[in-house]
């Protein structure tokens, strides 16, 4: 692996492939507003009505003309007389006039001639007919304007917004049942290795279980796709070949774990370099666990070969899938939730120039409003390591390590 | 309203809830372990195996027996005859005896004798038989011990659990692919109101559409429930008495938002009262938006009450949800992700012994380390104003305000 010469940090690495992929082509489909939680609108969306299409109470009140209020207070209230109450769901059939009022409640149609609510609270009857209201409401007081909210032609929301439930909601108090959003990207993953079996059978001595079609797919579940699984591929140029062309085929992002020998990881860049232009981009990135990993980009996909060690096979896909995912989505503006920050309780040392990420613990303990976190220390294959493990510490590049009590970014897995 | 003369704040409110909901009965299912992610184990997972099966080399490199490299150096290396290649996936059938060495790869099963490997970077072959040893490996070194990652009988995985993509990994490491979770809890979501149609309508003048029933149902399904939405119920008490025991019968929990005015509030109360005892156990909590929500409990079950107003219904529906729906899912440990520190940009005031939320806008900028948020400021009813926020910024009940420039809590929405 020559190209472990001058080995690009993990940032480097990815922003090399996220240029190819500004070549990207989204597909879409429409689907039910109901259904939409996160998904991506591939289009702006505008209103074709006000809202609120009528003037409305923000209150349980009175309806009145503002200026008729001047001057009330508790000790010198304004007298009005009641003549009616508006039923909600239904228009609005009565006139306002100077001095008069009418019960309205939260949501209700403000009247004709009314332009301001007084609170029920600042008001008393007076006798059946009549109510003394103890506080001046200027024109325009506890109510909402028609179009105030949004007017008919607005743009509401823009696409490439990722789908929460207020959006959910505006969309159905504008009566868009139906949205055209980005299709879920497809992920193939293909898992490489003589030793490897599937999960069900029993190993044979010298044979292990598929762990990382497994994990690898919940992780692509996770940040938003389709995982796909293919069947376990030997460690045969051909073969991998063969596999890789059909995931390549039927997916927007393929990933492929290498075989555990450094030869056969070579195989896979071989084999990669042949699924089209331009291929393998960055063969080998520096970082701790996840050294051999392949960055490659052909014909209009992105391809990603991970080492078949499942922990590394797991960190790097967590780092790239951060980054890759909400691009293949077409997220225009991706708000990551699964960043937070702790600090570590004893030092950790790490190469300077490599980047670090190190399964963490958290301990039950708070200091200066940060988490306590120790690291878990393992060996190279075990995925039980990261049971116990809140996420993943960072040790930037630049520095040679971590201190005792000082603060560290941790990505949750 | 007579409850809202002592209000609890949010936390004494849910506090309240959450005792009754001690005595919640789960159920549970069986399903591949492949599809089980965020889903919560229904009982320990114990090994029936040893993980690593076999002794194992976790480098490319050559299997020796360790004490014959003691005092191998660059200087004054040390030779072994080489006896051989470990084949992947196979059991190692060579036997190494002093002064042998064989060929390994990462993964590969140690043969018998043998007891560290030697890294090939710290080998040189001397000839086509024979390698020089550049470095000393005690016993142990670059091998993963039989039983050192699991030992068979050990719990591996505890009951509450959520699994992630690492618990996907380990199981499939055990070969368990089946697992028993907890069932997703159902949520019964009722709206109510006689203004209030179905989103697809046109609405008249004094009708709104449903949107509550669309963003409730949005948000339980981010809380890893599964929501179930009613037909639209008329502000009367025995229809609404009727929806809510089929709801009842039918779910873990039951969201029912009000009417808008205040009499039909209390509607809502006396209708839960009837389901069953407790009954309503809290109506009316300090705190802005959502005042008049009621929280019950009925026969086992948990009953929200929420306002009818949209932005409100969606701001306690998270309050509550996030304490909630772990409760009813059968987590043990909850780990919310869904608070962010920020710092606001300008002063907020708010009443003592009241909680405030207030939807807050991300900025560009940083400060500190911490992301500038600043409120957005709205009238009762806009759930637009919602699209612009990434999230709820808490005032805590002890404070009157928060000032410009200080730290915040964010939840997400």
């Amino acid at each position: 692996m020559p190209e472990f010469l001058e080995l690009l940090t993990p940032e480097e690495g990815i922003s090399k492939l996220l240029q190819h992929m500004e070549l990207v082509v989204f597909r879409s489909e429409n689907i039910r507003t109901e259904n939409g939680l996160n998904r991506i609108l591939a289009g702006n969306i505008n209103s074709d009505e006000d809202i609120p299409a009528f003037t409305r109470s923000t209150v349980d009140g009175f309806a009145v003309i503002g200026k008729d209020t001047f001057g009330a207070s508790e000790v010198l209230p304004a007298i009005f007389e009641v003549v009616g109450e508006i039923q909600m769901g239904k228009p609005a059939d009565i006139q306002i006039n100077k001095g008069q009022a009418c019960l309205i409640h939260t949501g209700g149609m403000l009247p004709a001639g009314a332009d301001a609510v007084v609170m029920v609270e600042n008001t008393q009857y007076s006798n059946s007919k009549e109510i003394e209201v103890y506080r001046a409401v200027p024109s325009g007081e506890n109510v909402i304007l028609k179009g105030e909210d949004i007017m008919k032609g607005d743009i509401v929301l823009q696409k490439g917004i990722k789908i929460r439930a207020s959006e959910i909601g505006a969309l159905m108090a504008l009566g868009i049942t139906e949205i055209e959003v980005y299709d879920l990207p497809r992920v193939g993953i293909l898992s490489t290795g003589d030793e490897i079996i599937p999960p069900h059978n029993l190993p044979e001595l010298g044979q292990i279980r598929d762990i990382n079609s497994y994990s690898l797919s919940a992780i692509v579940e996770k940040f938003g796709g389709i995982p796909k699984c293919y069947p376990i591929i030997q460690d045969d140029k051909s073969k991998l070949l063969n596999s890789l062309r059909i995931a390549h085929e039927e997916n927007d992002l393929i990933i492929v774990t290498a075989g555990s020998s450094a030869s056969v990881r070579d195989l896979t860049a071989d084999a990669i370099n042949e699924l089209g232009s331009p291929g393998v981009l960055v063969h080998g990135i520096n970082v701790r666990p996840g050294k051999p990993t392949i960055l490659a980009y052909a014909n209009g996909k992105p391809i990603i070969g991970l080492p078949g060690n499942p922990v590394s096979a797991f960190v790097i896909a967590h780092l790239l899938l951060r980054c890759i995912m909400p691009k293949l989505r077409g997220e225009v503006k991706t708000f990551e939730t699964q960043i937070m920050k702790g600090m570590i309780t004893i030092n950790i040392s790490s190469a300077a120039g490599r980047e670090d990420w190190v399964p963490v613990r958290l301990l039950e303990e708070e200091n200066n409003g940060l988490k306590l976190v120790e690291p878990i220390f393992y060996k190279s294959n075990l995925i039980f390591s990261l049971i116990d493990a809140i996420g993943l510490a960072r040790i930037a590049p630049e520095v040679t390590g971590l201190e005792a009590n000082s603060e560290v970014e941790i990505l949750l897995i």
